[in-house]
């Protein structure tokens, strides 16, 4: 399987996994040895420790403090850009003045950008759309961009049954929500979908149950061999006022303008803090999430939570003198959003057997409620034991699931253990990939419980006794 | 009261109705003849005939219809506007076409026009902040705009503390959502307050309690005998960001650039559409809300929903042939968004004493419960009556209030009973004044209950034998 293939599989799994989140499945079966059960149950005092340090103590509200100074000083971090780059020299200098190792691996990554964007309805009459152009879509032509007549479609059946009418116009998908995993392949296949028969170019409905008429981006990847057209997401309204108008067999025509360009590869880099172990520091917990984001919002949310609260475990079991056996390991991926790119980077560089566990958060920082897992029935079990010390924040639930985390999900072919926060993350397309993705999602006081059940989970596993099992 | 002080005094009982409307207030203390109460229960069957032709008959979804034709035809529909008036010609050839009388009134209404518009933050980092300027706003010197340092505060009282701070800068205020008709002040006073302490232009936090990064705008006047400066509002996301930036004592500076301009006066139109009465066509109850918009989203909400289950609600009886003793007039006004401005004209014209029950749905037509009310204790209870009736929709409550829709408010002070429509309108702030108001706002199965309950109060109270008591 070659790299970009690999990225193409990795995609629908990710794509799938927020869908699966919800389905709560509790593990059964565990017949844990009765000294290893008591001896996770004599982290309690421990576990207690951190959940108190954030929820009421005095290291309460600092990871949401981290993160508001972060995303207000740099706003949203797409791959590419001189400001993620900043942004990650930013997070070195931090991570030095909380007085834990960092360091950074170079990742070679796309450079898109969006430039200046916009969509008029013309005919019947003039309306300004909401618009955001999709990830690695080509632009217009220039000044003038696309000037054509619309056709719009329910789903791609209907773009097959009705091929012969799309030549020379610009497709508009008005895909139903269904989930995320299921409708984003109009995301990602509208364009050259749209191409193979005749299309000038396409328009999204964007991949979200609910809007308030906030668009969405995301990246999306041309067919080999087929025409690239420009490829942009318009909002729910306005692509269900547009299905409204064609079903009433009124004539449409758009102009749709984009700058949209990619240029040659950059540099950016992975950023790795580590607290080493006692006794184990080559053995690793990896806590992790994205710091790039796309180039709208502040990235708040996908992935500012779930980096931060990765980010800020070693600091925080440093800070509270808690060092385990084992090492942990933060790893603020780049270029999560163009495809796993510092994802895969990481595991071609660190080829080695020593990930105890693998753990990301990408899928939201809301209400924590435990931990959702892939892993052999002996490790997710343990994993349960441990979820089990974190009642005084309702944070007990082991879910099982194949779909764990987003650039983790690299080592779901292997035997890596994977877990990923279990949270109320039902709102979490409501603001994904938009302008509504900022501070505004982030609760300090969920954010601080989030990062007790990340730093917990994180510190028992890098200090029992025994490494969570792989066979 | 001079008419502007008139618009003042309504404003603020417009405003705090949308504050109060969830209260639930049941009437106590009814004591109906028993000959009127089994009057009223006789009518069971005729408002079963209602509710059964619009929820699962021959007439259900026909006024979503109707809504979405309009508001995909004409989009928003601001006083002043061409549009608006080209949209009234529609209802007026839209009722001829459902065979019912129809006329229209002359309306002077104000004519505000947005023109293009934007905000950018310059410093810290650069920022475009998603802005919509208040109604009646004047435009920044052009093309340069306004560009100066922000002063970010939280209440009047902060900025009253701080005045000298902020001479020549842009006064940005976060305030904190309370309740519509609390923190409306906020888009109401904001420029005066800033002026009168020397700053340039002044931005609010949208007036709204929760945001997709969606700006709010809205009405604003400016005070007598101060300067006019120009007055927009930003989303809250914005707000809470400048807020922020400015408390860790970071310099801000922004640039405001607004096309605004206030024009001479326009004649609109109040519509109204007329199903005589068989015994007593003089006698009428009015329904109605108002075919007006903010020049934003497309006005699906506030208040097509509203105007339009009014509009067809003497159409629908007409259908059904269900012709009452006194008459239903339904009264789409104009100018609503500027101060009630057709209500006035209306009340102006029609100096007489024949509005037996006064009805606007402008709160949003989301699950109707029932009717809030004010009126005598005989004619509330009289209404509660009938809307026991309305049992096989669930919408049987029977709320007190002193604040009631927003146009009939003008009548407040007389003795004329007022009612609108009570329905779970939690979101309504979501939406309101902003691009997120559109058909998605409309569930056509929701809109079908909620002209049921305004066909079937409208035509009890209108078919009664005793006119409904006001005093």
């Amino acid at each position: 399987m070659n790299y970009f293939s690999a990225v193409a599989v990795f995609f629908t799994l990710i794509c799938s996994s927020r869908t699966h989140l919800v389905k709560e499945i509790t593990t059964e079966g565990c017949s844990l040895p009765a000294d290893l059960v008591a001896e996770i149950r004599s982290y309690q005092a421990k576990v207690d420790e951190i959940v108190n340090a954030v929820v009421n103590g005095s290291h309460s509200k600092e990871v949401w403090q981290e993160l508001a100074d972060f995303t207000d000083d740099f706003g949203n971090r797409i791959a590419g850009s001189e400001n993620l780059e900043n942004a990650i020299d930013y997070m070195v200098k931090r991570s030095q003045w909380h007085n834990v190792d960092v360091h950074t691996e170079p990742v070679s990554v796309p450079h898109w950008v969006r430039g200046e964007e916009s969509a008029t309805m013309l005919l019947p009459r003039v309306k300004k759309l909401s618009l955001l152009g999709l990830g690695g879509s080509i632009g217009t032509r220039l000044p003038d961009g696309i000037t054509a007549e619309v056709i719009v479609v329910e789903d791609f059946d209907e773009l097959k049954r009705r091929a012969s009418e799309a030549k020379g116009k610009i497709v508009v998908f008005a895909e139903k929500w269904i989930s995320y995993g299921t409708t984003v392949s109009y995301r990602s296949k509208a364009a050259s979908s749209a191409s193979k028969v005749g299309a000038v170019a396409s328009l999204i409905r964007s991949i979200s149950p609910f809007s308030l008429n906030n668009p969405h981006t995301g990246w999306q990847s041309y067919e080999s061999g087929v025409t690239k057209i420009p490829t942009a997401a318009i909002t729910i309204e306005d692509a269900n006022l547009l299905l409204r108008i064609h079903r009433r067999g009124i004539k449409i025509i758009i102009n749709l303008k984009m700058e949209a360009k990619t240029f040659g590869q950059k540099t950016s880099r992975n950023t790795i803090v580590q607290l080493n172990g006692t006794s184990m520091p080559d053995e690793y917990v990896l806590v992790s999430g994205h710091l790039d984001s796309w180039d709208v919002g502040n990235g708040a949310m996908d992935d500012g939570g779930g980096a931060f609260i990765s980010w800020y475990a070693p600091i925080l079991l440093k800070k509270l003198n808690l060092i385990p056996r084992r090492s942990v390991r933060a790893v603020l991926w780049t270029g999560e959003e163009e495809g796993l790119i510092g994802a895969f980077a990481y595991k071609k560089a660190h080829q080695d057997n020593q990930i105890v566990l693998a753990m990301e958060s990408d899928e939201g920082t809301f209400n924590p409620r435990g931990i959702t897992m892939k892993g052999t029935n002996k490790a997710t079990c343990i994993v349960q034991e441990i979820v089990k010390l974190l009642g005084s924040i309702n944070a007990t639930t082991l879910e099982l699931s194949d779909d764990v985390g987003s650039d983790i999900m690299i080592w779901a072919n292997t035997k890596v253990p994977l877990a990923a926060l279990k949270n109320d993350n039902e709102r979490y397309f409501w603001y994904h990939h938009s302008d509504a993705d900022t501070m505004e999602v982030e609760d300090p006081d969920v954010l601080d419980r989030c990062l007790a059940v990340w730093t917990a989970v994180a510190y028992v596993v890098a200090d029992l006794s025994v490494r969570l099992p792989v066979g």
